[in-house]
Formats: C-alpha cells, structure tokens, sequence
C-alpha cells in the first residue's frame, strides 16, 4: 500500500483523488487546500486540512496547484527527503525545492470539472530525481492508466509546442471551417465524421502517410479556384501559408 | 422499388453497389464500365455491359466515375429525360448533358478500396433540377444513411474548401507535430488522445467556443518561449500566422 497526501483543489487534484478512491493499493491519507474544503463528497472532514504545519507521513505528495504556487509550496514544506511531485505540463521538476525528492506526475489531457474522466486512457508523464523514485511514481500511475511516459523537463516543454499545434491550431481549423460554412449558409454537422475520420486515421498511420489534398498533389487549378472561393482576407493567408508549408516539405521528398 | 444503373468501376462505384445489395427498396439492375469488369465477387456477368447502348432502363443513371469524364459520358447516353446523377464533390450539375433530368448524389467522405464503408454516419450532399427528383434521390439517400442534406453546386464548392482546412489542413498540424515530437525522441502516441479528445470537442460545443491556448490567452510569455524551442524555420512561420490569426479573430471578440 502507498500512501498519497495531495494538495490542492482544482480538477487535477478531484480527478485524482476519485481516481485513487477506485483502486487499492494507493490510499490517499490526506488532502491539503488553504481553504480546508472537501474536495470530493464521500470525503471525511478529518481528512481535510488548511495548514502545511498538520500534514501527515506519507510515501508521496502530489502538488496538484497553480503553476506559480508550485515553489512557494514546495519550500514551506515542514519536512524533509520525502518525495514531492507535481502534475505540471510546463514547470521544471528543479522548480520544487530540493530539500525533498522531487519528481513529476503529469497527466497530458485538458480536465474539465463537471466532465468525468477515465484515466485508463490518459498518458501519464513521470519525472524523478532518480530510479527508485521513477519506479513509485510509475507504480501509481499504472494504477490509473497503461500509458505511462519518462518524460524530462526539457521534453515536457516541447511536447507542450506539440500539443499548440496539434490541440489549438487544430481546433482553429475546425474553427475556420465552421466560418466558411457559415459564411454561405452551410450546415458545419456536414463535416463532422470527415473530421472524426481525419483524428482516426493519425491513429492507423504516420500523419506524413495520411497527408492528402490540392496543396499535396500539387494541383494548382483547384488551389487557384479555393482561393477565389475565399473572401475573408485571414483565410486566404492560412490557406496559402499552410499550402505553401505542405509544398516545400513534401516537394523535397517527391 | 427503385430501379438503378451504376456506371463506373471505382471505389464510389463498388462501395454504392455493395452498399445497395443490403438494402431492399432499391435494386441495381446493371453495371457498366469500359472493360465489362466484375465490381464485387458475387456480381453476376449478365448484369454487367461494357456498351452504353446496351444500358437498361432504370428510374436513376449513377454517374460514379471521373471528374473529368462526366461531361462526355452524359452525351453519349442513348436515351433522354431520365434522371442521371454524379457522385462528385468540386463538378457542378450543369456538366450532366441536358437532354436528361440532372441531380448530385456525393457521399462525403474519402474512401479507399480495402477499407469497409459504412454509409450509416457518411452524409450525403443531394442536388436536383426539380423538387420531384429531389425526392428520388432522398428516398434513395435514406436507405444509406440518416445525414441528407441539399447542398447547391455552389455550395459543394465551398464545402470542398472547406474541408481542405479540416481534413487536409488539420493532418498537417498533426504533421508538425510529429515531426516536432520526433526531433525530440518524444513518441507522438504521447499525444494521440488529446488529438481524439480535441476532434471530439467539436461535435458537442461550436469550435469557437473550444478554442484555448497561449494564444487565444494572449500569454506573451508562453508564446515567447515556445518561439525559442522551435528550430525549425517553417514550424515557426506556421507557429506565428496561426496565433497571428487567432488573436486577431479573439481579439475582436474580448
């Protein structure tokens, strides 16, 4: 049995603990938030502290909080060499203090409050000073989900430029789409499974492989008329811009 | 009952033609193509003709074959005021000759010859010159799938440019990402369920409103540094048009 502390009250931290509620072999012992609130409504007030000073012993402490609380939290610890983590995409594991044994437990999706989450199919980024370390946190989140990651600082930064692209920039095309059917009275739902079937297919094959289109084929009649269809100013620059991208990197390999 | 005619030998022909022997209210009284060849296994030579004197009366003529033929082979067709239809996303209904009664019947989605088709989620964007065959081709959209809407050749135009943003733009996206992953030994499966969770999103709120990142945030910071992680010149002009675009389109709105 490995025994959690977790501080925090945001939907890391209530997604966590439900998560840790369902299983076993991790038992969370107490949690911490300067509010002293429950983070869970099966929670006993007993478990529930306000004060760093009243934290119990336990084999790890999960800084479920705001990137920016993260070194504050960390220093005003009252103990020391126990293993204490945090659940952040950005933040270094060297931004927790190092009186403690430090690591990182980051699970890589967007957590909404009101939406459940199934874990099983999360990937969990882990971080640690060192091996033995490494193997607890791996312990835990093989507890929650079968993706787990070594994941370093520097590496949890670039696949924070990943997701911009894959996430954000992605969602702004579906967004542009949106606009265009719009635009000329067309219902968006239309494009709906060519969108589910476009995230499947990055599943089955290297997204290279699946790369297709006017810009790909090099079909410059077709991208002349797209260009015309566009109105909006915006548009015309992504559509060229993206067009002219898709050119030049696959124009090198034909 | 309704009477069809398929004439073609591709992925739309045979995927039709399959998708029509398991349905009752229509029958496939014949198939035609150039080489007289066998569109599935369990077809039979008499309903096959390589001659388009040979073709057989039907209520629906389904022109499932190139962009580029349908011009010459709706004049070559023996016989008038028929309805004759094409599966063609980007060729208006005027390029269906005249003297027969003209209409779109596209699937939208890609298909590929190995890969089973189901039709049940695939829209089907319908045109007809008059209310009656409009119908025709409704009743006959409806044995297939639930999603029939009628789009105008205009709108077919604009709806293929627009999926070039949410199909061919977006799996460049998942590209960059990749690629940036692979620069940096992160394995990209790392990131395969935010790409479902993101492609999800969409078919339950407007993607205006799912839209997030540094960005939309207007997190200086963030974009900063995510400006001096990337190295690679084309990544960075992409990087930069993108929330250039963002943030000119949220900005409006704050």
């Amino acid at each position: 049995m490995i025994t959690v502390v977790i501080l925090g009250a945001g939907n890391v931290a209530q997604h966590l603990y439900t998560a840790f509620r369902n299983q076993k072999s991790t038992e969370v012992v107490q949690c911490y938030n300067r509010k002293g609130i429950l983070i869970h409504k099966d929670q006993k007030k007993a478990s529930i502290t306000d004060s760093l000073n009243n934290l119990k012993k336990a084999d790890l402490y999960i800084l479920a909080i705001s990137d920016d609380a993260i070194e504050e939290v960390s220093k005003k610890l009252p103990f020391e060499n126990r293993l204490v983590v945090h659940t952040s995409g950005s933040v270094p594991i060297t931004t927790i203090n190092d009186k403690n044994a430090r690591g990182v437990f980051y699970p890589l999706q967007t957590f909404s409050a009101t939406k459940k989450v199934d874990f099983s199919d999360i990937p969990f980024c882990i971080e640690a000073d060192n091996e033995k370390d490494n193997q607890i946190l791996r312990n835990i989140a093989s507890q929650l989900s079968e993706r787990i990651y070594d994941i370093n600082s520097d590496q949890r930064n670039v696949l924070h430029v990943a997701a911009v692209f894959v996430n954000n920039f992605t969602n702004y095309m579906f967004s542009v789409g949106d606009e265009i059917c719009k635009e000329n009275k067309i219902p968006f739902e239309i494009l709906h499974p060519l969108i589910q079937e476009t995230a499947k297919k990055i599943t089955e094959m290297e997204p290279q492989n699946a790369q297709t289109g006017p810009a790909m084929r090099k079909d410059y009649q077709t991208i002349e008329r797209h260009l015309k269809i566009l109105k909006n100013n915006s548009q015309i620059e992504l559509y060229k811009t993206l067009t002219k991208a898709i050119q030049s990197k696959y124009g090198k390999e034909l």
